[in-house]
């Protein structure tokens, strides 16, 4: 199983899937792709029709979406349990995914992912808006479904793919310096405090090549 | 089970889950929301945090999200087959679903669905490539899974989460006049004929009031 991703610092759809993946301690092939390479729509074609990373390539299967992706490994790893089992908190989990998936746009055009750098941000009423959406999404499903938990701090008890979908989140928070409450802050340290997560920003750290 | 829907003629999320419920021939309760109306987003907040529709609510559960709505009827009625059997062809239903959820941006601002309607369109080189990529889209399905099928002309073989989809796409097609290739325009009666698509259709006509 091969999972060709963008650049760490830069690729927030490629830490999803990379994080499920590591922390369900799963196999597979990391392939790095520039995406601000002089061919990288080109190559990027190689594997996906849709010209975007990530992609999951599993023998006769190609996967170019996120969410598509992360299906795919919770029905062929069900022991990772990387949806909730109970039937009502893994559609709670699936539906904040989806949110993500195509939401909050302001916070994602005004925040892009940059892991490594702290940038100035003038708050607007549109980032502050799905900044506060982001926060009472996440107090929402830890309420119902993550208190209580022994096993941290996460939105579903355990870590699931929800997680993974916050993830890039959590860093966008941290590198713009933007102020959330203090559950929300707890939350973010546990996403952070992941040794898959750590590893990730530590390459990021490292990488070559800034975005133009 | 109940689907809150928005404006038959204009609510493009709605029409997905609205039409696979339907073509599955599972009972549920439509309650009708008037996007437009001066109270629309508090009237909507009732149902769903992100305040959008649909909403699917069945006892405990609450899904605000399409993508979720179709994981968890696919769940929850099996037999409805609304993913492919095969899991290959079932990634690849998913795949498309989620590009289509956060994809087709020039498409969806500059075509909005309005399925009573027709508007005269001028073409763009944006909303070009991404009717080419859908045309390219339905192809790759329909070669793949769709041929060779009794079933009808469906990007899977018979009529899949995908179809529907995919199936405001058609409406816009229509809406504004844009041609595609004979192959594409098969698969688009195919999913025009579904008699749950023409008593959608027939609805959007009769309904009372216009966007803004
Ligand atoms: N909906 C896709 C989004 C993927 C995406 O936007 N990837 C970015 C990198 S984070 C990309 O490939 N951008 C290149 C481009 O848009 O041309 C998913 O869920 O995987
Ligand atoms: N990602 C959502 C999108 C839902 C959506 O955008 N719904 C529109 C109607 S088609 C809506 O509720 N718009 C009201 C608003 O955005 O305030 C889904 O997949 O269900």
């Amino acid at each position: 199983m091969q999972l060709v991703i963008g650049n760490k610092n830069y690729s927030s759809w490629s830490l999803r899937p990379w994080l499920g993946l590591k922390v369900a301690g799963i196999e597979f092939d990391e392939q790095l792709h520039n995406l601000y390479a002089a061919n990288a729509r080109e190559e990027r074609l190689q594997w996906s029709p849709s010209g975007k990373v990530p992609v999951l390539l599993d023998g006769d299967v190609t996967i170019w979406e996120t969410l598509a992706i992360a299906e795919y490994i919770a029905e062929r790893f069900p022991l990772a349990q990387l949806w909730p089992q109970d039937p009502i908190a893994r559609a709670l989990a699936r539906t904040v995914c989806a949110e993500m998936h195509a939401g909050f746009a302001a916070l994602r055009t005004a925040c892009p992912m940059d892991v490594r750098s702290r940038h100035a941000f003038e708050m607007t009423p549109e980032v502050a808006a799905d900044v506060a959406r982001v926060v009472a999404l996440w107090a929402d499903c830890r309420e119902r479904f993550g208190i209580d938990s022994n096993e941290g701090e996460f939105l579903f008890g355990h870590f699931t793919w929800a997680d993974a979908f916050f993830a890039p989140v959590v860093t966008r928070l941290v590198t713009y310096g933007i102020e959330v409450p203090a559950a929300a802050q707890v939350y973010m340290q546990t996403v952070l405090a992941l040794p898959a997560m750590q590893e990730w920003l530590a390459a990021g750290e490292l990488e070559v090549g800034a975005a133009p």
